[in-house]
Formats: C-alpha cells, structure tokens, sequence
C-alpha cells in the first residue's frame, strides 16, 4: 500500500514527525505534516513540514539555509508518526541549537537547565534583534 | 520553572512523548503524556504514558516486562514535546520488534517494507494466538 494511503492523519489532517540526525541518532525536531507535505518531503527529499500557527507549508531551512536532507522515511506500527533520518544543515532549532531538545530535567527532578551549548546566534540567522 | 508548569500540554491535556534508546540513539516509540504520566515518569524513572485508547495511566512494560528505564527527560523549544532517554527492556514495539519505527519508505517512493528483524514473538509476550 502507498504510504500516503497507509499513514492515519488526526482530525486535523496531520501526523506528528520527528527528524533525527540520520548519522549520529540525535533527536532534533518534531514538527507536523499533512499528507501533502509527506509527499513533497518524499518527492524532493528536503524536509517539508505544515505550519499550523501560519496554516502553510514550511520547507525547513528555506529562510534560514539549515535545510534537512532526507535520507529516509519510517512510519511506526499504529502508522500515526513519521520518523526522518535526515542530514541537517547548521542548527534544527530556531533558538540556535543543533536540536530543540536542549533542555533537561535537573538531578532535582523539577528544574530544566540547558544542557547544549547554542551552535549559532539565532540573531544572524533571522535577523533578530 | 518546574518542568510541569513548562511543558504546554494539548487541548486534551496531552504532549506526545518520544522514547530514544539512551545508548544507542534509536527511536523506539512515541506515546503520549499528561501532566501526571510526566509527574510519575519522572518520579518513578520508569516511563508511564497515558492511554489515549483505554483513557488509563499505562507503564510501559508493566504486562510485557518490557518496562523503560528513564536516564533523561528532555523538554523542546516549544516545550510541547517530550524526550525521553531511555534504557529499554527488551522490544519497545507490541508487535515484538526493537522500535516501532520498523518500517521505511523504499526506494519507489511509494511503498512500506519493513527493515528490521523482529526481536520477539508478540504471541510470547501477551499471550495472544
């Protein structure tokens, strides 16, 4: 079966997708995809995401130049979440880090502390002040 | 800020939760959490999700033994998506393999074949024929 007619998309139309760095495993985003921007994600093998907050597709990268190079596409066993192994240009994360997942929880068990050092200002990349 | 006041959670009260093998970075499976699942997890070092489907806390590994010991609980950007580091028991997959995520997209583009081996009999594992 097609994999565009075996993922489930939710109520909304969109699947969960992770992108992991394809060579050493790191888990560097989750973003959303519809059924569309699967098959474009496939077809160009840039990854292309849905942008619920702006409702459009978001090829990641196309402002920044931190492009993902798809190197493969796995489904999980309920076919509800995407996984990407992916080559990552520059960072994933728009605060400047290799990946979103920066944060920790400390040896407290309450606190989060940033436990990855920033790969570059965010300002040079958008623009921001 | 304590991570439970951090992490937004969904209209349903949920956050999907990505389970990562601490050691070797594979991505086994992704489940979701609500403010307590998160609380126990953490608490507890075992990973407790919440069942969407029987709308009940649910340990992961609590019938199958296949329980997943927490290392590290990680936080996104957003704080809207969950990572755990985990040492896994095991196969993290109900149908007996390593990861969910067994299965990739080929070469056609089109297709789902399945890239891993199977770890365990699922039938041994639940008891189902």
């Amino acid at each position: 079966m097609n994999v565009l007619d075996t993922v489930k998309f939710d109520a909304q139309g969109l699947a969960p997708a992770i992108a992991q760095d394809a060579e050493t495993g790191e888990v560097l985003m989750v973003a959303w995809m519809n059924r569309e921007a699967l098959s474009r994600t496939i077809a160009t093998r840039r990854a292309t995401y849905w942008s619920r907050s702006r409702q459009e597709f978001w090829v990641k990268g196309a402002t920044s130049g931190h492009l993902q190079h798809v190197r493969e596409v796995r489904v999980d066993c309920d076919a509800d979440v995407i996984l990407l192994k992916v080559e990552q240009e520059g960072a994933a994360c728009h605060n400047g880090y290799r990946s979103c997942f920066y944060r920790a929880v400390a040896d407290d068990g309450e606190t989060l502390e940033t436990v990855d050092a920033r790969l570059v200002d965010p300002a040079s990349v958008y623009g921001r002040s």
